[in-house]
């Protein structure tokens, strides 16, 4: 309430964009809260506890056989693509640079911390009511927070910080409950996300944004687009997540064979996603002109496609075709599924992540299904059948693939569901968000440099009129 | 011949560089083959099929001893390296980082599957017929890869998307071929590749970029040059290739010592190099300031330079040395051959790939014949002496200098040879390459945002000549 | 001497930036020495010494067991931190990326050399007289010069390249003794160096800026600043250094368990800075908008202030509340204690490095005598106590704290007083460093590209002027 009245006292235009009171209110009464409840709840797992040490003796594990070596290398690459890859990727608006690294930094850091706890409470909540962490949780907590970058995609521009805020804190919470349901109760697989993270982030985020619809975004249009610099640093972003998205897939596959796999199937499907999607970006444009659009985004969708099937026997040259399908279906996406969406279902997704986290997401779940119902022992051996499903009971491969069916529903469903249900609470007038000209636009939120020249168009046309207006006020003053 | 049609048929201007028609063809027509021959040849080695868990029990391997963990970590640099390091140290043009780091993208994904093939058919084609892959197949790919990005950079502003497709193809088939020949025939050892990926790599664009020689170039020389912002851009592959060039040179080196004596040395090269390059590039400059071009490059030869020796007893004053040597040799060869070469030998060499590969490639293939030569038991032990060079019957050090020195001869032919071919090949009229007087524009093959100022500085004078213009007529009509 | 003579016969103006003498002549020197002394000195240790293989078979070792795989992970993502993390980290200002991350590579090359050399003669000098190196002491070299590169940022932008080296050489020094101190004599630990590096590094350097202090340097304000692009650079430079610090603490800790905490610690105290900072950040601007400086900097603070505890049990929540402290404290010292020791301290501290290392490095100092003192077996259990702080003799976590206090104290002599001596050296006039009027510029020190606009604001100014005067002038004669 207190927040509420303040802004009513601020409010000295239509929109306020200050958040001087609620983001640091926000920030400050959250960070407390983790606080008392990691001081509850949180505690260190068996291989980051020096008990570990006294154990080592008995089990004669050697040091090696810690947790940390299998997963630390893949964590610190995922921990890349979350922070400069997703940052990054959304830095080529011409003036929303700080906002989109920024941010990015921000709700992926303020998330990750929720993220513990909720996963931890329906993960791995011990009988002493403790929640055990290592380097596996920390994986899976930059995961959660994946889901939630994907759905800023959306949005990208057009909410304050305490929106991204409160839209994280329920996208978390709900990335726990959907995961749970698919991992813990429906027995799905899926090592890369394409349910978990991508299908439910970007329904999630596009459902968001359609309850937020502006009718008067043209108003922003002069800043809805990149200049040169700013593309070339979205590219930064779009190299790290494509070079990494092997370890992203194979961080918490099964040691040994399942994350060498995941790795090969993912390298190879986001190859040949480059491949078609330089030619159907090439073949779309007048003169065969290549767009920046697609090369920093649709050249990502294999990775996002094999992302359930990742650790399973999809085979070198299934992942290619994978690959091959996602890039066009991507690149097409955003040729002519964009403006669609947009004009006539009022989804206004910046980033396009309709065609980088959706589609391919959804294609991820079916591709899964299917090679799941068709593995065979003779392809993974006896042993190797029920390790790479961990099937328990009467499970049998048709069984799984059904199951895996069923996943991407639940995916489907929280993220359109939670999507709707979030954007309602987005949509009061409390939260500071910018007005329908002013999207788009870092000087809302951040203290500017001054003297950039580059990165204010408008300000530079006013000049060039002004010089104009002088020389034609001297001009028309001879005639006289 | 359809492709050549339509490009007849297209041909509005003297030089067409619309490749909507070919681009697309090439990218579909490739990709279908690459994923038909991998139906056909490609599966998982034993550490990435699921069979290793059965196989696992038997040979009581602990998972730890899978191949992935040895090579991963490397693997993932090596990945860095030749999509971040190449592809943003070739941003450095002022209006050419599109072509730079896109490109770059396009012919290393579009490279690597070919590469897996190529290398597989030669180098371990099982009994089945099927090539097993691995991480280090994956990690091999990269290395072949990396040749054809050196040769790019030679040519780096000049040619189409197409054409350098058709470099790649030749080029990745060339270096199969040769690799088998200097590692499988010779049995000359070159873990970081000083012989096989640089040497080759640099003489093959360096032929092609005589081939292609543009008498005319000069029309372009306004866009061959930096601006502030993309001289740090290309910092960032500097760095990236500087820091991670230990993994190249230790990724596929023997396991234990042989990888960690590898990333010594690289690591101490690299250190000394940096030094000299900032003596050399202060001392030839006039008021002794740094010039960008030799700190982004010649900084990086010194790993260039140990690569093929990077795993022997080079000792760590002999890693120096080497750094020290290429240091100096490399900013020499960017004040005085560069210009030289393209005067008088009519070679046209964008980003100086003769200073930074050709050169120190050549000097690591001398230092490792020479280190070779050396090797005694007494240094390397017994047993440590036969794994480190793999000696098969009655090899001995000495014949092993000799043999390192015949694949130093074996990479300049087949990189000077290939290249006069493959430049024959580019040279046809149908490849939709620029205008002498557009090269080094993005202009050509991207769709640019509008309205950037600093990287249109040609508009941006004709607005002044315009204003100029204005001011002028009225100042003559007064003296009328 | 000779290098002074050359200097006054060069001399044209009061100051001369000229260091085409004594910059190449340190280096060629500098570097002669580094592969005279590595020859008498450095080796190979035994992990990375072809005997290896014949040592193991004896100890019956797995390769998997080689150093190389505990720490080369751990040492790749410290490498960025230093080169790619520094760098950028001061590209921030508008004119001087160049030097930022140009000299940034030139000192830690130059350092880490001499470092190898330092930590071996006082650490690992065995009785042969040689230091065995491995990628431990590759990991310790590149710490030693993180506190050089901290001290670069207090006087970025106001030095020569020459001042740097003799700062480097002298601090690397002092680093090693101090070092050597603290962890040999005292036996304190500091897994992280938040006493060893960051305190060190962070006095170091301002008592340097202390003794270099510029009256006039208001006269460079103009350039003092940065801009839209600088300041997403320097992101890069944060995002690298946030995202490995976890590697960075955990890099040196014990095998298994102790690197496990470690990144743990550090993972958790990092998240909660982030959003602390963003707190303060709006909380103390008008408007409520955020500021880059903290953005950039004063998330890091977290990761500092756990360096020393980041072994021991902090307790995830004993994480939180370290870096939700550092974030509050770190801000608020560049919102009130920047200006302040500017005004009144005579402390020109360019990148705020007392805000973002000298008070977390002693938080973390306090945090870590604290922790230790409190240790109990039940907490570490018996064995886990004694490894993890490795107890010897009568030795209890009482003393522990206190020693390790002790250790505060050595480091914060060591760099107030070497900071002051190196400082005296530095105002020597034969240095070429730039006057007041000319410094955080890149002009004075690198062959600067021609036709950047948005670089050079005041150009461009003039040229605004000068067709207004045109305008003018042609307006005024008119009236004539």
């Amino acid at each position: 309430m207190g927040c509420v009245q303040s802004f009513r006292e601020l409010c000295d235009r239509p929109k306020n964009t200050n958040v001087r009171i609620s983001l640091p209110a926000v920030c400050i009464v959250w960070e407390t809260a983790m606080i008392i409840l990691f001081g509850i709840f949180i505690r260190y797992d068996d291989d980051s506890d020096p008990h570990w040490i006294d154990d080592r003796k008995k089990t004669n594990k050697s040091d090696m056989e810690n947790e940390f070596y299998f997963r630390y290398p893949s964590f610190q690459d995922v921990h890349v693509m979350i922070f400069v890859g997703f940052g990054f990727l959304m830095t080529f608006l011409k003036r929303y640079s700080f906002g989109a690294v920024g941010f990015n930094f921000l709700i992926a850091a303020f998330g990750l911390q929720w993220a513990l706890l909720m996963q931890g409470w329906f993960g791995s909540l011990g009988p002493d009511g403790k929640i055990k962490i290592g380097v596996e949780s920390l994986i899976n907590a930059d995961f959660c927070v994946a889901s939630c970058l994907i759905a800023y995609g959306a949005v990208l521009g057009k909410v304050s910080a305490v929106q991204l805020m409160v839209m994280t804190l329920f996208g978390i919470t709900l990335f726990a409950v959907e995961e749970h349901i698919i991992i813990h109760i429906i027995h799905a697989k899926d090592a890369g996300g394409s349910m978990v993270i991508h299908t439910f982030g970007a329904y999630y985020g596009l459902s968001i944004s359609w309850m937020l619809y502006r009718p008067n975004l043209n108003q922003s249009s002069r800043l809805q687009c990149s200049v040169y610099h700013s593309d070339v640093f979205a590219m930064i972003g779009t190299l790290f997540l494509w070079m990494f998205w092997p370890s992203f897939n194979s961080a918490i596959a099964d040691h040994g064979d399942g994350q060498h796999r995941a790795a090969i199937n993912t390298y190879l499907a986001l190859a040949s996603t480059v491949v078609t999607t330089v030619a159907m970006s090439s073949l779309f444009q007048k003169h065969g002109k290549l767009d920046m659009v697609h090369i920093q985004n649709s050249t990502l969708a294999g990775g996002v496609a094999v992302g359930t099937a990742a650790e399973f026997m999809l085979m070198p040259y299934g992942s290619l075709i994978v690959g091959f399908c996602c890039g066009i279906i991507s690149t097409l996406g955003y040729i002519y599924l964009t403006p669609f969406m947009e004009k006539y279902l009022k989804i206004q997704d910046t980033c396009g992540i309709h065609n980088l986290h959706a589609m391919p997401g959804v294609i991820g779940g079916i591709v899964g299904a299917i090679t799941a119902a068709a593995a065979t022992e003779s392809v993974y051996g006896v042993e190797g059948l029920k390790e790479t499903f961990d099937f328990v009971g009467d499970m049998s491969p048709t069984k799984q693939g059904g199951y895996q069916a069923a996943a991407l529903c639940v995916a489907i469903c929280f993220g359109v569901g939670g999507g709707i249900l979030v954007g309602c609470v987005l949509r009061l007038p409390i939260w500071g968000d910018p007005a329908d000209d002013s999207c788009f636009d870092d000087e809302h939120y951040w203290e500017l440099p001054q003297d950039e020249e580059s990165t204010q168009p408008v300000l530079q046309y006013n000049n060039h009129m002004r010089n104009k207006d002088v020389i034609e006020t001297n001009f028309n003053m001879q005639q006289t």
